[in-house]
């Protein structure tokens, strides 16, 4: 018979923290949706206290979302899965947390997006959204390429198509590269007359900032302009390399996820996009399945 | 008959505040050397406040170094050249700081540099620093190319140079382009054992960080290094670029200044460097120049 505390431990919060928003999803024990809520950044490596901040935030208006809003955060088993946590000094710290659950399972991002991906199962996903990387979970065993950050790494990431983007425009209002369809439609977009109040718009800007810049590129390309193809081109070789290297492991699955999927599959290599999957959840309910799996492997101790 | 107060004026300041470090040089009336004095970052980007300190500080060091500690900051005609001010907003705020000299003349870093390589008179200089820039002076009328800041410009600087070596050194330790010998010495330069521990050290560095890192590319590409010569190509393209930009103007003279000069220079196209006339004065000097001309102006009116 169950008592009333067996009850409790079958509430799951799912956390998914990246570098410009938290998604929190409370599920039950059949892995129904119950909830969801979503909050500010939640990658630690731009602040632990707002990291800490946004998934409990997050998580508590997924409770309210799903009518349980005195539902105590004690009662739920979290997955939590950061942005950053492939650091081994920022793990640390967020393992550190004197964290409001009943237990947390940390993960990366990346190994949540993964198992949502593909319902908990043994795959690899190419992500494209803010950052970039490649990531596979095969027989328990991680791998992942990419996932350097910005503005060193994260080549075919919507940061870095904004990016090249103002790189290219500046060039090309300096007369040192031709001009781009794109000029005036980022001088447009920023509020900005001339190169000079572009810079000191763009000056210092972060990844998120330069991420809603990317749209513009793949506009460009697709109305021909030579200079967004070329970044088009350049990030679209890139991912398809991420992909040769996954596809290299012999994954059972592949999925293209992250929010500039739809403008950028469409540049990849004919037979890499032949080769991808639908995702089949986001990567929140990779989290829950993540703490899940976790858990069981835990009690079978 | 030359009062008192006649012989303090006749005391000049002049100030090159770059993103590293501020220099001061004291003169005299007949453009001798008094003394000099060096301090921290004096770019009003990285901060109003540290900007002001070094400012002050480099110029209490400089008047020490004179052997005239006790003569006050007030009896000083200061010329303050600054990266960043070509930024109108970053100018206005300097402008208005309640400074503690007799009068404050204030203009880009570019200015004062171009006019310290040609001794007041009219020219034009490339920059390659920390920053890249073209600069030239000629009739009054100031010409600007590049100087757009980092991550996003200044392509051809230590900066840039730095971080292409990063973004190289990380796809290729991941596989997605050959080895290069930048690998080993970029990893032992920064301590690191591999591209994790790489990604940490690096992650959110600003452009003094990179700048370090500039001359390793030049020392691979010196053993014929395949990445590390197409970096350094791809920034040499850019400076010729500036130069042809420069000349087009028909400057009377030209130089290349910045710490990366003697790096940099040699892979400049031939034509360019038979045309490099050596600088005859630093940055600060200029800014001497800069004050007195301004003052002669406001004397004549």
């Amino acid at each position: 018979m169950l008592t009333s505390s067996d009850n409790k431990s079958e509430l799951f919060l799912g956390i998914d923290g990246g570098g410009s928003k938290c998604k929190a999803i409370v599920m039950n024990k059949d892995n129904e949706i119950l909830g969801t809520g979503i909050s500010g950044p939640g990658n630690p490596l731009h602040g632990f206290e707002q990291a800490t901040n946004s998934i409990t935030e997050s998580a508590k208006m997924a409770l309210e979302d799903a009518g349980m809003p005195d539902t105590p955060l004690s009662d739920l088993v979290a997955g939590v899965g950061l942005a950053g946590v492939n650091l081994p000094v920022l793990f640390d710290k967020m393992a550190e947390w004197q964290h409001p659950f009943k237990q947390m399972f940390l993960a990366t991002d990346l190994l949540i997006a993964c198992l949502g991906a593909h319902q908990g199962n043994d795959g690899a996903v190419m992500i494209s959204g803010t950052g970039s990387c490649g990531f596979s979970c095969i027989d328990d065993e991680e791998f992942i390429i990419g996932a350097h950050g910005f503005p060193h790494g994260d080549k075919g990431s919507g940061a870095w198509f904004g990016l090249q983007a103002a790189k290219q425009v500046l060039l090309s209002l300096d007369g040192v590269v031709s001009p781009s369809i794109m000029n005036d439609v980022l001088l447009a977009k920023l509020n900005c007359k001339d190169d000079t109040e572009l810079v000191e718009a763009i000056a210092g800007k972060v990844a998120t900032y330069y991420a809603q810049l990317a749209n513009l590129v793949f506009d460009a390309a697709e109305q021909s302009d030579k200079i967004a193809l070329g970044i088009v081109e350049e990030g679209a070789e890139y991912i398809n390399s991420i992909a040769r290297t996954l596809l290299a492991k012999q994954p059972p699955r592949i999925s293209m996820i992250g929010g500039l999927t739809p403008r950028l599959k469409p540049w990849l290599a004919k037979d890499i996009q032949a080769q991808l999957a639908e995702p089949l959840s986001p990567p929140e309910v990779g989290a829950v399945l993540f703490a899940r799996k976790t858990l069981a492997k835990q009690q079978q101790k």
